[in-house]
């Protein structure tokens, strides 16, 4: 038994709400947002986003990598977003290990040396969206003309609160 | 200016009808769903989410890629999910180029050398569901009793199917 049916289920009652209806490919706002995969994060109301307005990017932390530039060069390349915010918040999974502990984990659980691969981890919020900020601004795959803002998600309140 | 301000605004409103909770740093259901950064897919009310319910991992395509093996093995080492959904849409924008031709465009706009990068296309969404899924059952990182699902999402009706 899997979950995936109950959501199946759910999403009879989102269809017959969503209608028919044809929205361009094209992001509206021509924003792509960066955040992690945490559960108390629901991006599209935090954000007031409607439907059709913005790229939503997401993987563990909210981190910059080569998957996340892959996907922001299609993004701005292809389908003409020409900005992006990188969201960390409160309270991360990625707070909760460090490389050294999680390979130690993972070779005991999984049998599997993972030994020098970086998962990402962070202490310092704000010090974490500064870095990716600065990731992106370094890559020459991201125009210099592409505004880039960070910011800090408070999972307890909701609250977006900007990072300069 | 940057559509970040705007975001900002909106964020005030929500911040009042969140109020202040702690939900756990563990998902609700135990599953993580894998998806495209699209911006016609508002995921949380597409599946009947929950605030706290589930990790959502979104990049170009919703493809597997070493960033999100990263992520899943970070949702369920660290954070206890047990299940994966991959879900692709119609109408996606890694349907629009191939590696070639977007290896040209960007040595033309960027001045840029990605030549033998795979940026992800594809053409056949549930050819790539199903390649995407055998990607995460054939990972040594990926235990074998967790649950993967593949799906398919309907932009224009909001419909989810379940690819086998």
């Amino acid at each position: 038994m899997s979950y995936f049916e109950n959501y199946l289920n759910a999403n009879k009652a989102y269809v017959d709400l969503h209608g028919n209806k044809h929205l361009p490919l094209k992001p509206k706002t021509r924003v792509a947002i960066l955040t992690c995969m945490d559960s108390r994060l629901h991006v599209a109301p935090a954000l007031g986003l409607a439907l059709g307005d913005a790229h939503i990017l997401r993987n563990a932390g909210g981190r910059v990598t080569d998957d996340v530039i892959r996907s922001l060069v299609i993004s701005q390349q292809q389908l003409g977003t020409r900005e992006v915010v990188v969201m960390h918040h409160t309270d991360c999974g990625a707070q909760t290990f460090t490389n050294d502990s999680f390979a130690q984990q993972l070779q005991r659980d999984l049998g599997v040396d993972v030994e020098g691969q970086d998962f990402l981890p962070f202490d310092d919020i704000e010090a974490s969206v500064r870095h990716d900020v600065n990731l992106l601004k370094a890559s020459p795959l991201i125009p210099d003309d592409i505004v880039i803002s960070g910011a800090v998600y408070d999972v307890d309140t909701g609250r977006i609160t900007e990072v300069n």
